[in-house]
C-alpha cells in the first residue's frame, strides 16, 4: 500500500469460508494482520458457506489452519481468542435471497454501532460460477453500494477467455464502480515482484541498462514442484496456459518490462502495465506452434517421490489433451523492446518449486581479454528464495589475466531476521485500505487474454498437436530448448534452494 | 601477466638483500612462486650487499622471513632446501667495480651453462641514492646489456620531482631501452586493483554508466594504521604526497578513469592511463591551498595503543611541517569524467588500514517513491578486504512501500578458497615474463608528478601554510569535509573489517 490511512471499522465479508483458500491463506493472513496491528479497532469477519457449522467447530478448524501455514507459526492462544471473538459463521446458500438479507442486518447493524460508516469487504473465495449470483445479491439487496468504502476481491480464475472475461466485467461494470472491483493476482502481492519496481525505479544504476541497447534477452520461469493434486477436476478444463501465463506470468512481465509510471499510484502504475500487454505482439496462426510449447508430465518421480501420469491423475480425463508446462517466446512492439525476446515457461512436476526472472545482458563490445566471456546477468528469485544476484565477470585470483563469472548477491533473509508478510496479507490490507494498485484492472485482465486468445484458439482448433510429454521430475519437455536455440541461448538452471531453512512457503 | 611464456633460465640478482624489503616480500614472493611452479627451472637468486655475511646465516634469515610473512604460513623445510640452493650471497660495495666484475663472472657463467640465453633481472631493493650508481655500474660492465632478456627492477620512490625524475629517466634511457625498465608501483600488482580493468570491461553493466551522465563523484582513499614507525628518516623529507598520492592513489585513480584500451597490451593499457594523468586540470596557485588540505598527526591512540605526535616520532623534525595527511579534490577535463569530482585521501595513523574505492551514482530522475533515495554506490574495496559491493535501495518487507538502501557483495575470500597472490608475485613473475603492463613508464612517472608539482611547490613557497593537525587514530583533519561540502556530499566511513580471519597482510 501508499500510505496508512485510519480505517474507523471493517467488515470483512469471506464467501466460501469452508474452503482451502479461506483456511490456508485468508484467515492466517487477516490473524497476522491483526497481531502487527493493521486492522482498524472495530472490525468483524462474516464467514459464508452453505454448509450448517457448528460455530466452534469452525473456528477450531480455522485456528487449525493458523497453527499449520501461519508464517508465524502457532497462534498465541489469547491472541486467538481475541481475534476469534471478530469472527463469525454465517450459514447460507449463495442461491437464496435470505443468505443476503440476514447478512445485510448484520452488516447495518456493524455500521450502526460505529460512529462512521466503515469499509465493508466482500471476498469472493468460490467456484467462479458463483461470482455472477452473489455479486448480483449484494447488488440487488443493497449490501455492496456504489459507494468507494464498499468493496469486491475476486479470486482467479477471471474468466476462462477473453469473450467469458469481457461478460463478467460487463456484469459487474453494470452494478459496481470499477474501483470497488479488487480482481487478485497474488503473485503481485509478493514482496520480490512488489520490489522489482523499486528495484528498477529507485536506483539510477540498472533503469539505464533496461532496453535493448544492453539486454539481449529476458526469461520467466515459474517451476512448480506440485502436480495437479486434488484440482484435476479444475485443472483440466484449465491448463497450464490460463492456469499461470494468462496471469501471474503476465503480470511478472508487465513488472518487469513496464515504463516507469509518473507516480506511484494505482491507475497510473496499472496503465503502465496494460501498455505492455497491449504492445505484446499478437501470435498468428502460423508462428503459434513454433512459439509456443505445450507440454503433459508422464510418471515420474517427483522429490524422491512416484508421481503418477498427469492422465493417470484423479478427476483427469485419460485422454487429456491439457498442458501442465507450456514455454512461450513472446515480443514487446516499443521502442524500449525492439529485438528483445520474452521467455516464459511454467510447469507442473517438475523437479523443484523455483520462479526466477533472469535478465541476460548482451556481450560486452570490449573484446580485450583472452579469456571468452560469459555476459551479465541479473537474476531475480521470486520463490523461494528472495534473491536478487549479479552475474559478473572478474579475474580470477593468480598471476595471469584470467576471468571467471562470479555472483554479486543480495538475499532478503540475510538483510531481514523478520518473516516476510504473506503477498494475501499485502493484498488484504491494501483492499482495506483501497490501494488498487496490487490488483488487476478490468482491462489488463482482458489485454492479458487477449495475448493469450490465438494460442487456446490454435489448440482448441488442432486438439492434441504438438502436445509435448515430460517425465514428471524433470524441467519440461525437450521442445522448449528450440524455443531459445535461434537465440543462441538456452533456459538457464533454476538456483539450487539455498536450504537454510527460512523458506517462504508457497501460496 | 597477460600469458605464459616459457622461460628457459633465469638469473634474479637483488641489489639490497639486507633490507628490509628482500626479507618481507621479495623472498617469500620468490619462494611462493616456487612452490607454485612459476619460476623457471633453471633459475638462480645472487643477494648482494655491502656487509659480509655468513651465507647460512643469511638464508637462515630469509627463511624467518618466509615463515613470518609469508601468505602460505611457514615453509616447507624439503620445498625451502631446493629453494635455497639457488640462493647465493654475494658481498659487495655498489661502489665498486669489483662487485659488479665478481657478479659478471657468475652471470656469465650461468649463462653458459644453459642451452639459451636466460633472463637477467636485476631488482634495485636500495636507497634512491644507488639507482643511478648501480644502473651505470650495470651498463658499464656490461651486465645489463640493450637486449629484452636483461631487465631492471626499480622501486619507489622514483625521483623526488618532477626534476629528479626527469633526470632518472633520461640517465636510464641514455644506457638501456625503456622496455628494460620495470618501475614498480606494488598497488598495480594488488588483485583487486586488477580486477577493476576486467569489472569494468569485462561486464557490459557497468561501463555505460561510468562517465558523468550516471556518476556524481568518486572517492579514493587508502587508510594507514601505522604511523611513521621508523621510516622517519625517509618519510619527513618526503610526506604523505610524494609517498602516495603521486604514486598508488594516482595510479588507482587512472585505472578507475581510463578509456578501454584498445587491447590488453602493455603499451596501449599505460597510454590510456598516461591520458589520465595528462588530462588531470593543473592546479593553480590560486586554487591550490582550497583543492588539497595537509595534516599531520598529532598525540593520539591507535588500536587502543598510545601513538606519538608525528614531529616526536624518530628521526623527525621536532618543527617538521611534513604532511602525514592529504586530502585533494582534482577534475579530469574530458568528455567522460567532465564535472565529476575526484576526492583522494591518504592517511598514516588513522584508526585502521582501509583502501576503498567509491563509485557515488547519481540520483535516479525518476521521484516516484515517497521515501528519500539514497543514491546508488559501488564500493571497491582493496585491502584488507577483497569485495565489491553494491548498495542499491531495495523495498523494506512489510505492508507499505518503504525504500532501504541493501547491499549486494562479492567477495573474493568467499569465492575463492586459496589464499590471493601477493603484489610482489605478480610483478616478479610478470617481469621475468616481460610484460610492463602493471609497470610503470618513464611518461607516467613524469605525468604523474606534474599533476602534484603544483602542490609541492605551493607547499616549499609557503611552510607551514594551512598544516591542519589531527589526532592519531583519527580520519583526519576536520578541514578535509571542507573539500566535499561544495558538493553536498562528505567522506564516506571506510567499512569496517569483516574479520573472518583471511585478510590479506598489507604489502
Amino acid at each position: 500500500m501508499t500510505e496508512t490511512k485510519v480505517i474507523p471499522a471493517a467488515a470483512i465479508t469471506i464467501f466460501g469460508a469452508k474452503g482451502d483458500l479461506t483456511r490456508r491463506k485468508l484467515i492466517p493472513a487477516l490473524y497476522n494482520l491483526f497481531i502487527d496491528n493493521h486492522l482498524p479497532s472495530r472490525f468483524v469477519i462474516y464467514c459464508v458457506d452453505f454448509l450448517p457449522m457448528d460455530e466452534e467447530v469452525f473456528k477450531a478448524d480455522l485456528l487449525d489452519g493458523i497453527n499449520q501455514f501461519s508464517r508465524n507459526g502457532k497462534a498465541d492462544p489469547v491472541i486467538w481468542e481475541t481475534f476469534a471473538q471478530r469472527i463469525f459463521y454465517v450459514q447460507g446458500d449463495f442461491l437464496q435471497a435470505g443468505t443476503f438479507t440476514g447478512l445485510k442486518e448484520k452488516l447495518t447493524a456493524f455500521d450502526k454501532a460505529n460512529e462512521q460508516p466503515g469499509v465493508r469487504l466482500f471476498y469472493f473465495a468460490v467456484a467462479p460460477r458463483f461470482i455472477e449470483i452473489i455479486s448480483e445479491a449484494l447488488h440487488k439487496h443493497k449490501l455492496c453500494n456504489k459507494i468507494a468504502l464498499h468493496r469486491m476481491i475476486i479470486e482467479k480464475p477471471f474468466g476462462t477467455d477473453l469473450t467469458t472475461a469481457r461478460k463478467l466485467n460487463r456484469f459487474l461494470q453494470e452494478r459496481f464502480d470499477e474501483k470497488q472491483v479488487y480482481r487478485i493476482d497474488h503473485y503481485l502481492g509478493k514482496e520480490t515482484v512488489q520490489n522489482i519496481m523499486a528495484f528498477r525505479f529507485a536506483n539510477y544504476v540498472f533503469e539505464p541498462l533496461w532496453n535493448n541497447k544492453y539486454i539481449d534477452h529476458i526469461q520467466i520461469s515459474v517451476a512448480e514442484e506440485v502436480g495437479v493434486g486434488k484440482r484435476g477436476g479444475y485443472y483440466d478444463s484449465s491448463g497450464a496456459l490460463r492456469d499461470m501465463i494468462q496471469n501471474h506470468l503476465l503480470q511478472l512481465l508487465c513488472v518487469i518490462a513496464m515504463e516507469c509510471p509518473a507516480a506511484y499510484e494505482a491507475e497510473t502504475i496499472r496503465d503502465a502495465k496494460t501498455r505492455v500487454l497491449k504492445s505484446i505482439r499478437p501470435y498468428t496462426n502460423a508462428n503459434v506452434f513454433k512459439q509456443v510449447i505445450r507440454g503433459q508430465y508422464t510418471e515420474g518421480t517427483v522429490n524422491n517421490m512416484p508421481r503418477p501420469a498427469y492422465r493417470n491423475e484423479e478427476q483427469v480425463a485419460a485422454d487429456s489433451n491439457t498442458e501442465t508446462f507450456v514455454a512461450a517466446k513472446l515480443n514487446i512492439d516499443n521502442e524500449r523492446w525492439k529485438g528483445v525476446p520474452f521467455f516464459l515457461r511454467t510447469g507442473k512436476s517438475m523437479p523443484r518449486q523455483s520462479s526466477v526472472i533472469v535478465i541476460q545482458f548482451k556481450d560486452s563490445p570490449n573484446k580485450i581479454f583472452k579469456d571468452d566471456i560469459v555476459p551479465n546477468r541479473l537474476i531475480i528469485s521470486i520463490q523461494p528464495e528472495l534473491e536478487i544476484s549479479l552475474l559478473f565477470e572478474s579475474k580470477v585470483p593468480g598471476l595471469e589475466m584470467k576471468l571467471k563469472p562470479v555472483e554479486m548477491d543480495f538475499m532478503y533473509q540475510d538483510a531481514y531476521s523478520e518473516t516476510l508478510p504473506e503477498a494475501y496479507e499485502a493484498l488484504l490490507i491494501d483492499a482495506l485500505h483501497g490501494d488498487a494498485t496490487l490488483f488487476m484492472r478490468a482491462d489488463q485482465i482482458e489485454a492479458a487474454w487477449k495475448v493469450v486468445m490465438p494460442i487456446l484458439d490454435a489448440w482448441e482448433k488442432h486438439r492434441g498437436k504438438k502436445l509435448e510429454f515430460y517425465p514428471a521430475g524433470t524441467w519440461g519437455p525437450d521442445a522448449c530448448n528450440s524455443l531459445l536455440r535461434p537465440h543462441a541461448t538456452e533456459w538457464f538452471s533454476l538456483p539450487p534452494h539455498k536450504g537454510n531453512g527460512t523458506h517462504i512457503p508457497h501460496p
